[in-house]
């Protein structure tokens, strides 16, 4: 028998929230607001957590992933990314209007995740991070470690949040389900990326794009020890919206972005009404996987002497017919002669497939760093 | 009679030259660059400095605008903020292919900036600053101060470029033209801002706008102290362009800005072959001054309620018509519920005025922090 909300797991909510609250002495310490209470008093009689006796599994092979009905607890996470300030506002904005954010048959958290980067100078609004992404903390390896005083910001941030969030492969983490709001100086429009094995993301993203069919989908690398923030619930995917510059708003991208949160918790709740997922959409989802990634072109002292060529910086991503060619213009140096897509040369460790390559994450401000000019990925379904 | 390049200057040039690259020990330390000596060498022998012993005075009124005929020394700057990444490209880029930025009649210097806000982490691929926006502190109140250990590491390298670059107000400055070359996350397409008693700047943003009508012209706020940093030569300006997110290139606004320099770096040959300013075009230039700023809609909290109104987000800046009219949607709240334009709350300062008002850099990055989400302008010409 399954028990909603015991005593015990709403002090330790409120333990952990206080101790949050008490470090981080900015406006924002009042994020994360945790709406267990408020959810508790919408809480309808006719509904009560007692109609699910009987949880629908959806335990994973490796049992990593095991989001299940009924969701109980759902987590919205903004400014993961500090500069990616569409999450930033949405926390704050939930936070003030809880009702948008609830449904009758499960409680919602509201977190603001990298406190200190969202707050970080130097650009306007907020850095990516102070010290490292904090979305490749929350591997088993790096949560697993023992903590030390040296660690980054961004790692003891990540401790934080898997005691908030999780705890990671915990039997009873604090979150069902997380969303995790990010945004991306690349065209790729919305882009919801979850594990293979997710089974309810899964579900809820062929619904997200059944209503809206230029939703794409890309799953995370199969196998991995993944260090990304949604990996400490039961289940949760990362939202990208894009294209907007880093440390911005653009409007109908954040409307967007709410829109898309309130289709998905009416899908939770759903789901838990009928005790278990809705039927699928007719037409099988348009399924996206990682395979590779292409740098930029360089001199022989590593500078970059070409850019994204306009053919390809124009281009929505994963859109049907999308795939890269050999011969279609990828880069343009700086002296203008266009650079060819050339498989071999630009992905070698997939020069053996033939399968087609779709690009995604083309001029991603993070990325130059890490020598990813964009990805590419094959197409799954 | 003026002498161009007397040995006591360039050993000048080049102890700064040193000193610069020792404390900057990264790859980016070869820049600055400076292609004195390789300017002389092309010299051609048809052209000697002594053509010009009557050098075509413009100094303006209040004796801090002089740029004058013939302009000997050009610097080409970029990296001024870390993260508008086409001018820290174009220096390396022009320090290889320095034949691009050469012309007979100057000698040219290329010259990376903000060089600590270049290489800091967080973002992808800098930051526009690291203590403080370094193109405010070029004002003759920072300069003239007495240098402490506490300033900013932008306020000590403000110093250096003074005396790489300027010193400003001095009667021999190493620059008599400044390129300093920007992006923006707003739509402004390019965007030259100069004095208005800088003659030359006046006469030579005619020029390019004559070429190109998209060009826009933006006069430097008149009678303050100004902190930027082309304001420490003879004469100069801010080259800005977008829309393009910080810390990406677009290639098209990287070509586009190769492409006005070039066209620049003509007119000012040109003006030294003639021994004057070329004719100016017949129609007289399209210029505009700031005129105030309006902040983004925000709760009693001081939190953004509100964002750019997609009416407003995607229209081109500074353009024939483009003037803003009370009622005009210029927010969109998180609701939905769009804010319309009113002189009187959003400008009050400006709200006896009748002249049209015209935005720009509509919702810029950097000046989320600065509580503007756009600039207003007036009309000059």
């Amino acid at each position: 028998q399954m028990c909603w909300f015991d005593d015990s797991l709403i002090s330790l909510y409120f333990t952990i929230q206080i101790r949050i609250t008490l470090r981080f002495s900015s406006p924002q310490a009042l994020i994360p607001f945790l709406f267990l209470p408020f959810a508790s008093a919408l809480f309808p009689t006719s509904l009560t957590p007692h109609q699910f006796q009987n949880p629908i599994s959806m335990r994973s092979d490796d049992g990593q992933w095991r989001c299940r009905v009924p969701v109980n607890k759902v987590a919205i996470v903004g400014g993961t990314h500090g500069n990616e300030r569409i999450g930033v506002h949405l926390v704050t904005h939930f936070t003030e209007n809880p009702e948008l954010v609830t449904r009758p048959s499960f409680s919602t958290s509201v977190v603001l995740s990298n406190t200190a980067a969202v707050e970080a100078i130097g650009t306007g609004a907020g850095r990516r991070y102070v010290e490292e992404d904090l979305n490749r903390c929350f591997s088993n390896q790096r949560l697993n470690s023992e903590p030390c005083d040296a660690e980054s910001v961004e790692m003891k941030r990540a401790r934080e949040l898997d005691m908030l969030l999780g705890p990671k492969h915990s039997e009873k983490p604090n979150s069902d389900f997380i969303f995790d709001l990010h945004s991306t100086t690349a065209n790729t429009g919305v882009l919801l990326c979850y594990h293979q094995h997710d089974t309810f993301s899964a579900a809820l993203c062929s619904f997200l794009q059944s209503r809206d069919p230029s939703v794409s989908l890309l799953l995370w690398p199969a196998g991995a020890d993944l260090g990304l923030l949604p990996t400490v619930g039961r289940g949760g995917m990362t939202v990208e919206i894009g294209p907007m510059p880093h440390s911005t708003v653009n409007s109908t991208l954040l409307r967007r972005t709410m829109q898309l949160l309130q289709d998905s918790l009416d899908f939770i709740h759903q789901a838990n009404t009928l005790q278990g997922l809705p039927p699928p959409p007719p037409q099988p989802p348009r399924v996206f996987s990682s395979a590779g990634s292409v740098d930029f072109p360089r001199d022989a002292e590593g500078r970059i002497t070409g850019f994204i060529h306009p053919d390809l910086e124009s281009k929505g991503e994963l859109r049907e017919g999308g795939a890269l060619r050999d011969g279609d213009f990828v880069f343009q140096n700086l002296d203008g002669t266009p650079v060819p897509f050339d498989r071999a040369t630009h992905v070698p460790s997939l020069s053996g497939q033939d399968s087609e390559l779709y690009p995604v994450f083309v001029n991603e401000a993070a990325y130059y760093e890490q020598h990813k000019a964009f990805i590419v990925c094959n197409r799954v379904s």
